[in-house]
């Protein structure tokens, strides 16, 4: 696998958001939050989308010049709409009505419509944390996700993010998405010639499979849980919820309706909605005790946490964001891999729109 | 199994909740909300706990004339001290500050301390659907629950419950343990004497296990997904949030530190806060849209999910809140089936109490 740095990357998507029309500013904030997928080892959602991203602009279906507006509010909540412009940077900009809405009434929630894949929800549930406050992201997303007992798929891998703010230990960081794998794992697998376990897909009449290409085959990923005796109807639960939340609340499409990703699959011809659908949050932690008297018990939580004894065979019990923490440490130093397939798609952009091919490590 | 009317057994609570010193007012309310969580099916939530709040009032750690006050606030945040009130009165309390705080400004969240086990989330969660509100309802509890890779008990069964208002459609109401089975399922492997399924539980070494018993001997209860193949990280996220929301924002106890329900063991002796934790809120629809638009697409969502096709060998695919909704039909129609220890434990109750033991249907 050939290595990146991070920089090189983050140059390169803001030259490509630049070339298909994003002002500056946009562009760097979009390429900010690829980086960011893949400093911290989400390698599905990072630069190995930018191809899908300049995909779905080619049909029309992202504005590069989105005029983004509140549509609705209240003191403590906004609807806004993304007028169709990148997830990337309208989550972030609705995130900030939150902040602002939260700095002056304690909490902000924004529900956002006519929007597109916004990248990890980690990022977005991070930026309140600068201002100590607690940030929350979940979005919808295409649907390849049966509910218990169903055989269609009608939900997306709907992750929620929910960020944290401590004091000396570094911020709880949680970002999952509802489902007992994204499909990101499957590709992995499919790449080694590998079985699933069974818990993580099924086919396209229901049944357990464990064939890693059972979902392009028709066959549907499993909310987390897996099965009813394993709890997926609780898995099936949470993914509703983000899917209420980001669409239903907004006006944005919802269930079978939202949007695919892919450029070669077309939208719904009778949306129920505008677009996808996201769902963001900020709590000032001051809106319920004194800032440092929250952050030392969060010290104090997370210490109590890492302090447990490891299960036989287990190294150590880890705290929600460490992972990806220690994934950014050796990216940082080492640069970020890319496959073969993702680093051809970066050739293939560099050609087309004359940018220079990303410096290796 | 002997059964009773609900009516009755409600009678029942509230005449032992008032000899135990509470007011007329709160007896009623407690009485109603362990009476809904036996129609709906949850059986260990409802009178099977009526003398476990008894023995925890005669241990001193019940206060049946509790002064809920609210200790700090924001215009869409408050912090309740609960001043150690049964949690089955605390939690409506402050949800309906949490209402009333949405009505003025959208949404209202409420972090409350110092209060104990509040019965099933899903009551609370409830409530603000009269008023075409959405409500979110969560709590700690009992250290039961080992994250991944720990053998320690460092987390409760912390349930979150989401109730959606819909139109002509019943309400969605999600309500379920973060973690893959809840404590009554393995009481009831128990009493059939069979082994449990893998992904339940683990011994005290933190080695997976399917033996009913494992959590009394010192093992623990599995996050949602079990192992971490199968996400159980993700049920950690979940049950720390829930329990981050609930007692590190409100100044309760959290983690290792929660009292646990059962007076035959004693709480922590260095308490990191007061007593159980919650968190509840109330989001008024219309503060994102008009209601009537809401619910029309609330309709739709239930409509398309319930039209889903089954997986082969399935019914049909349920709307979270269906089964409980159907157990309810059934059960004030049938009555409420109390297994003997349960109806043991009200006779125990009639006599000491002199309260005429509740009628049979």
């Amino acid at each position: 696998m050939e290595h990146f740095s991070a920089d090189s990357l983050s140059d390169f998507s803001t030259a490509i958001f630049k070339k298909i029309g994003c002002s500056t500013e946009q562009a760097e904030l979009a390429a900010r939050v690829l980086a960011s997928a893949d400093l911290r080892g989400i390698d599905s959602h990072g630069i190995a989308r930018l191809i899908g991203y300049v995909r779905l602009w080619e049909k029309g279906r992202i504005n590069a010049r989105p005029n983004i507006t509140t549509v609705h509010q209240t003191p403590s909540t906004a609807v806004v709409d993304g007028d169709q412009g990148l997830g990337l940077v309208v989550a972030p900009e609705a995130m900030k009505i939150a902040m602002e809405k939260a700095a002056k009434v304690g909490t902000g929630w924004v529900a956002i419509r006519n929007s597109n894949h916004f990248g990890i929800a980690g990022y977005h549930a991070m930026l309140p944390l600068q201002q100590d406050m607690i940030g929350v992201a979940m979005t919808n997303a295409s649907p390849l996700v049966a509910p218990t007992f169903s055989k269609d798929r009608l939900l997306g891998t709907n992750p929620i993010a929910v960020a944290i703010p401590a004091g000396t230990e570094p911020p709880f960081v949680a970002d999952f998405a509802t489902t007992t794998v994204a499909n990101g794992k499957l590709e992995i697998l499919q790449r080694k010639s590998q079985s699933a376990p069974l818990g993580w897909i099924q086919t396209s009449d229901g049944a357990p499979s464990q064939n890693p290409k059972e979902v392009a085959n028709g066959g549907a990923l499993l909310p987390l849980g897996g099965d009813k005796e394993h709890g997926s109807h609780k898995g099936y639960c949470l993914g509703a919820w983000v899917d209420i939340f980001s669409a239903v609340l907004s006006g944005a499409n919802y269930g079978p309706w939202v949007p695919p990703f892919v450029a070669f699959l077309e939208p719904s011809a009778n949306p129920v909605g505008k677009g996808m659908g996201h769902f963001v949050g900020a709590m000032r932690t001051d809106a319920f005790r004194p800032v440092e008297e929250f952050k030392q018990h969060m010290d104090q939580w997370i210490g109590a946490f890492r302090s447990a004894q490891p299960a036989d065979g287990q190294e150590k019990v880890l705290i929600p964001g460490d992972p990806e923490r220690e994934q950014e440490v050796l990216r940082k130093k080492q640069g970020i891999p890319l496959l073969p397939p993702v680093s051809d798609s970066l050739r293939q952009l560099s050609e087309k729109f004359g940018i220079a091919f990303p410096a290796k490590v």
